[in-house]
């Protein structure tokens, strides 16, 4: 990325500074198709999941006024299908949603959208995407799969899952921030979020962030090398079965999601008695970023909207994801420091 | 930038690593907003200023049907509001709206916002923003200045001005591509474009770009130094003086826009009996990156709305900007180049 920080012309432009920029980032979309198994052409880059997801509801928003919205979804989706009329579907205990309930859900003539995300991104729990999306596509209605907790974890095969739309974030699997992608299925016409300007196919105007894009691309080339996405699961999976081993090993704390059907890089349990915030400041002390519960968004004590609609304890939850960058000395240092914060902040409290 | 590429944490966390990344986007704020005259607070970071201007229109959309646009907006602008009823008021030859004609449009009770640019995008010349944000305040109505070719070449004063809501790009004042900043004034709240995060005070959703603010931040924070933008502008003047000078030396070329009340850094002018792209592959052969008039799309070979507004010929334009990387080497190089390729491509076609 570092060379374009300064160098990157504007892609839209015929001189050679701006066709270079436009061959990077045609490279760049390329890479991230190929781990996505899209089409080139289906790639449309966004400054984000966030965007991405207020895109797709934003172009599926003028064909109806109704979507149905998992319980569990992100909030970004949850807040911009909020827009419109919605029907929540509720998940079971472990977080899976039922895809006969997703399309019960749906209003023949009246629903502009589907909505439901590959992986949760507080427990990790798989959705049955496949069904919802061929349940979807036999009733001729729009699917929207937020794909941001899975990319990069899992294998995403986009042409062969036949969804509509597929929302990706590139911080979210080793790239940069600032840069997503929204996959829009080839044929699909929307009505764009961003106007003004003819990039990326007249579907996102906005100049092009050339670096981001570029890191994104770099991201998406590295874990799309044969078997490198397997090997990267395997780590990832081995080093959170570490962290739920050594967390289990404290009373009165309770892994939430599906055991399962789970991304590998991220779990989330709820410790009796004490507070998310001091177990986090704890865990920081001894070197360990952890997360509460629920995500992008300020560090909220508001129950986890996940958690409640699971119907497990929503208010002390923490969230531990691992990446490329995470050794297994950062394990160590967790399964070290966890049960002692615990221990001490149980014991302030003279339990 | 750099070490914020690999190293930014969620700035909405509050491990260790979080918090230095909230500290460093909340001095890049400080940066921003000093260089324009604004509050911190009032700073909004958007991925650029496409999307600060579709948040502007969107959150003032939900106000009244009606917008106002002076013809010479940029496309951002002009097709953001395309999905409100539009008053679009004309310019003089120069490129200049009279804030008489703005008012004129305003519907009471109805206008749910004003646009006014601060410089325009193509030709460079500066808009009585003043007068028309007055008479907007003066009314209650919303107004929103697009000051994306203007901001960080000119002097900015956002709370002295007085405007509701003001939109800059970090790539258009020396920053990074992908970060830019709707300014929104204290006190006005507006529904946000982007949902499903307490990011940027709940006006604006998504993990928060960190080396992108940074970058803009840097870019902002050389320019607030003392002195520091108007000895920018004098040398941008100064080069952009010495461009004009070498394409008027060649016949049938005339420089489009306000000759004195324009911002220092970017020229238009048209060339009789030649197309602007061999004009631009020719000049590219010698070194030189310039635009055809229009811009923030594909080089389309379409009229610049901006000239046809201003009554002058739409279909032949050439835009020649300087940076603070344009070094008088350049600059000689293109009053080489120019006079050079005209007549080149003249004597090909017999003239």
């Amino acid at each position: 990325m570092v060379p374009w920080l300064s160098g990157a012309a504007d892609p839209g432009r015929v001189h050679t500074e701006g066709r270079i920029a436009r061959a990077v980032v045609e490279d760049a979309r390329d890479q991230v198709a190929a781990l996505l198994g899209a089409r080139s052409r289906e790639v449309v880059f966004t400054s984000g999941a966030t965007e991405a997801i207020a895109a797709a509801v934003w172009g599926a928003g003028e064909r109806g006024d109704h979507m149905v919205v998992p319980a569990v979804e992100h909030s970004a989706v949850r807040d911009s299908s909020a827009r419109y009329e919605v029907t929540v579907v509720g998940v079971d205990r472990l977080g899976r949603v039922d895809p006969d309930e997703v399309v019960t859900a749906i209003r023949p003539g009246e629903t502009a959208l589907v909505h439901v995300q590959w992986a949760n991104h507080e427990v990790g729990t798989l959705q049955p995407v496949a069904e919802v999306v061929a349940a979807c596509r036999e009733r001729g209605v729009l699917v929207h799969v937020d794909a941001a907790a899975a990319a990069g974890h899992v294998p995403i095969d986009f042409v062969a899952l036949g969804a509509d739309l597929l929302s990706v974030s590139a911080h979210k699997l080793g790239g940069p921030q600032g840069i997503g992608a929204l996959l829009v299925r080839r044929g699909l016409r929307l009505r764009p979020l961003l106007v003004g300007g003819e990039q990326e196919r007249a579907r996102r105007a906005g100049m092009e962030n050339v670096p981001a894009i570029v890191g994104f691309g770099a991201a998406a080339g590295a874990l799309g090398r044969p078997g490198a996405l397997a090997e990267e699961a395997a780590r990832n999976r081995a080093q959170t079965e570490a962290v739920v081993a050594a967390a289990t090993t404290v009373t009165g704390v309770s892994v939430f999601g599906d055991p399962r059907g789970r991304v590998p890089h991220l779990v989330c349990f709820g410790v009796d008695g004490v507070e998310a915030e001091p177990v986090l400041l704890g865990l920081d002390q001894a070197g360990v970023a952890a997360h509460s519960g629920s995500s992008c968004s300020s560090e909220s004590l508001e129950p986890s909207p996940v958690l409640e609609a699971m119907g497990v304890p929503a208010e002390r939850s923490l969230r531990v994801s691992v990446g490329w960058s995470t050794t297994d000395d950062d394990i160590d240092a967790f399964a070290r420091a966890f049960p002692l914060v615990v221990e001490r902040l149980r014991s302030l409290r003279g339990q």
